[in-house]
């Protein structure tokens, strides 16, 4: 799949999710390339369908996006319940639509947001489905920069192989909250709950990139067309 | 007890744990008033004694008082592994020394040095020993900007009656890391471990004042005098 194609997968699903919204909705606007197209999608969707709606976004980059597209932004002061939150990922694991995400850095901000969405949905190109979690990519993991050293040690003892992530100014990598971001390659992951637990519990860790429970459905593009995945009930 | 009387235990807890520094060590300084005594008894202790020690400050407040105090300062990039960490606590549970911190605004850093810490002591005065963790004070969760009433609404459900905590100047604590603190009156804790973990699962939350299994011993000085009290094995 060249690239010209897989953009074009990530804009049939973006597509597809604009669709979905409804008059009065607050939404949570996702970041990266496929969200940035579901936001732009969206506010060809409000002048079409004169839709009034507030969009709350994860990350500044999208801010400005949507501030761009003229897209009114609500705040969590007012809009604390969200009613859908799109947004792209870097895998999806087939069956229970849980997610790593994170490769945009802007992976707390994305967790806050999904965590207050009655409905989370998530799009992109099929080359992002994956039959196990941890399969294609490492888990990013946000932690604070004091001792940032020691977070890596303990990161490093739960099989992460951390690396920290560099910008392409050779300096650390900074998250819009000031933070550090961590990578952690631990390879296909059978229990992915067990390891978001971990996570959790590492003193120095904000947030990681293991996205459990929060998307209900996908919206995965590719060569066979649009396909919904739904989370299936276990 | 007046708060003379309070200040003379308090800096007879921070001699004792001062006596505790060898030659060589690295040493974390925590953050508060109790701590700022040690920080004290500390420089004394390293002009009588001529020991060479490296310190690694818990805020800025304690790394401005170390340094006009000529304490040598010490990195995490270099100093990962701490020998001897020692800081303050607003509530320590008498047999655990299991603590409540944080409500000088330092819990994260603190944290962070406790559990690179091979041995941390925690000094007070009586007043601070308590058979209950939670009995005398709220728990402090440190919590990121973005989406904190969200964050606090998780915080009620899980019964910690949260309330942001405000600055001397109307506007909201700010941390050093930048972020909110939420005080979460939970009452006298039945299970610290239990309610230590929803924490740590609530997206938001960065980290929280529940200290457990972090502290080996506790000098707590009264009107008896200093004792020390050690974790009784379980």
């Amino acid at each position: 799949m060249d690239v010209a194609e897989q953009n074009r997968f990530k804009k049939a699903a973006a597509e597809a999710a604009a669709a979905l919204v409804q008059d009065g909705m607050i939404v949570g606007l996702g970041t990266g390339s496929t969200a940035a197209l579901f936001v732009e999608a969206l506010s060809l969707r409000l002048a079409a369908d004169r839709l009034r709606i507030k969009g709350i976004p994860t990350s500044r980059n999208t801010e400005d996006l949507a501030r761009s597209l003229g897209i009114p932004l609500g705040s969590f002061a007012e809009d604390a319940q969200i009613d859908l939150a799109v947004d792209g990922a870097d895998e999806i694991e087939r069956g229970t639509v849980c997610l790593i995400k994170g490769h945009g850095g802007a992976l707390l901000r994305e967790k806050i947001v999904a965590a207050a969405s009655r409905r989370m949905v998530v799009i992109a190109d099929e080359t992002k489905l994956v039959d196990r979690l941890g399969s294609l990519v490492a888990v990013p993991v946000e932690v604070v920069q004091f001792g940032w050293q020691a977070t890596a040690g303990r990161l490093a003892k739960i099989g992460g192989n951390p690396s920290l992530r560099f910008g392409k100014d050779g300096v650390p990598y900074l998250t819009d909250g000031g933070n550090f971001i961590i990578d952690c390659a631990f390879g296909p992951i059978g229990d992915p709950k067990e390891v978001a637990h971990r996570l959790d519990h590492i003193v120095g860790v904000i947030e990681h990139g293991l996205f459990l429970g929060y998307a209900s459905e996908a919206i995965v593009a590719g060569r066979d067309g649009v396909k919904t995945f739904r989370r299936s009930e276990n």
